[in-house]
């Protein structure tokens, strides 16, 4: 344990687990445990979870809480990045205006950070991953929503709402399909994990045969971007065509971002960007369409580079780097 | 004159006409003169032009050169703004890779400053004008074209190839109408100040009754954005509706940066603002129909304050306030 690095907790708070990990300033986690979230419990049960989280993890690192710098948290919902307010995180019922900084500073007598979950991954991408050394990014994860977080400077931009990034609520079809968030024709309206099977299952309703039917036994259903990047690797057509629409709906998203905000990279992640190049390849083929070409010659799109501890490595970034938000 | 009050030059320099300012660390200007470009003219005459601007606006200061911390200057163009090259400017044939900082900084011995026209322009209304105290605002300026750029905290953004702030070139029709650019559906091609003309000239071709085809005199090239305010103030259908449909396109895309980037305040300035609420009603309207309502809420949409002087009082900001670009 080398006296020069310092180290800090991570925690990857979600509706579903928590994970929590010991993170050291080159960004390698040295100890790490994940317990179930139990969201359903209320908010003073998680709150406990979240406790224990970080106690069973101090418990397991050998340098002792002493060697902590502080304890970062990357939570979904809508943060109050200044004062570590929690707002309305979606799947996390009865939980509204929690005050988490205030909340564990008081259990463990050391700095906490709070960040928005996607924010935290992408300053973790940005410090640690794929961004490493790049000045202004935007990051990008694509799962059930369509998130999206801005570096600029190599620090985290929230905007006037600590909103910022909400790219996929940017419009891409001006007479496009109703989205959840009153807006019609979003981006995350066709690229959203569940919009995708849903536009492969209107397919084969209406007729179209595709090997997708028997990788599912027949329950539409069961259709995931996993199956839909299994189908593709067949050479279905129907899995194609259906990645084809997906990767140029997000490029022309992207390709507006290019051209407005001139960033030096793209990094995408999240479940679907799994599909790899089924979805890497039309969508850089629609920036390419449609940016200026001096901008998209020396932009680099690439997957995101942490994983899984993304979120871990993020959120102790917010301490070990002293990387607020701006 | 007060000892405490700095003063800098300030150029606006056009394809048409050079205007230069001497602006005081209040953002007035006390001295300004006009000349024609003389673009025609080739590269050398047009630097010669800019000199003598600078040189025939210090001769109307009472200050005197020693008085003058500096030489700002906005240039149309993809600008250098660290080195102060001005490249391939619209409508000024000849000029290629043109280092205006060391030609200006030889002839007057001052710090010179270059910035892109429309960034200069946003840095002056973020600083003295409509933005006066906002941390993160945009600006547009619909004109010929529709040019944008991006205030982060304070400061002047311009992305990693100093061309952040194309706004104009989002996409808003997936499907849409070829643009200049080589992209399909871009903004600016429905906003942009000879398209809006050109669509109420294909409905009146159409055979549309309209009081536009008075207002001309039955010729139809001679359709402005003010001609159809001058019809929209009588209550004329087309012109209403070409407003609505602009502003609507114009919306679209605002709302989309509404959402992505969070910003406190949008400033609306050039030529096509001066519609006033015929064209400012139907983008608010589209704005708050689109962008999340916890971000329009507070969302200040405001016209340019400073007018004709703006790109003067920016370009002398450059200097004044010591406000390169990130």
């Amino acid at each position: 344990m080398s006296p020069n690095i310092a180290y800090a907790v991570g925690v990857d708070f979600g509706g579903t687990n928590i994970v929590a990990g010991i993170v050291n300033s080159k960004g390698k986690v040295v100890a790490r445990i994940k317990i179930p979230t139990c969201a359903k419990e209320g908010k003073a049960k998680v709150l406990n979870r979240i406790s224990l989280a970080i106690k069973e993890v101090l418990e397991k690192f050998k340098g002792g809480i002493g060697k902590i710098k502080g304890i970062g948290i990357g939570s979904p919902g809508l943060i109050d990045h200044i004062r570590g307010i929690v707002n309305v995180p979606p799947n996390l019922p009865g939980w509204k205006h929690v005050n988490l900084k205030k909340y564990l500073e008081a259990k463990f007598h050391k700095p906490v950070f709070v960040a928005n979950d996607v924010n935290a991954t992408a300053l973790g991408e940005s410090e640690f991953g794929a961004g490493k050394g790049v000045k202004n990014l935007i990051c990008i994860t694509l799962g059930t929503g369509v998130g999206g977080a801005i570096i600029i400077n190599g620090k985290l931009y929230v905007g006037s709402h600590q909103f910022a990034g909400e790219i996929g609520h940017m419009t891409v079809e001006r007479h496009g399909l109703r989205c959840n968030c009153g807006n019609i024709g979003c981006m995350e309206r066709y690229v959203g994990c569940g919009f995708i099977a849903e536009r492969a299952m209107a397919e084969i309703k209406k007729g179209v045969q595709t090997k997708i039917t028997e990788l599912v036994d027949g329950d539409l259903d069961k259709i995931t971007p996993k199956i839909l990047t299994d189908a593709a690797k067949l050479g279905d057509k129907l899995a194609l065509k259906i990645w084809n629409e997906t990767g140029e709906y997000l490029g022309i998203t992207l390709a507006s971002v290019v051209n407005f905000l001139d960033p030096e990279m793209i990094i995408v992640g999240g479940g679907v960007a799994q599909a790899g190049k089924y979805i890497f390849e039309p969508t850089k083929r629609e920036i390419r369409k449609r940016a200026y070409k001096f901008l998209t010659k020396s932009l680099k799109i690439v997957p995101a580079k942490l994983g899984e501890d993304a979120g871990v490595i993020g959120s102790a970034t917010l301490v070990l780097k002293n990387k607020g938000a701006m």
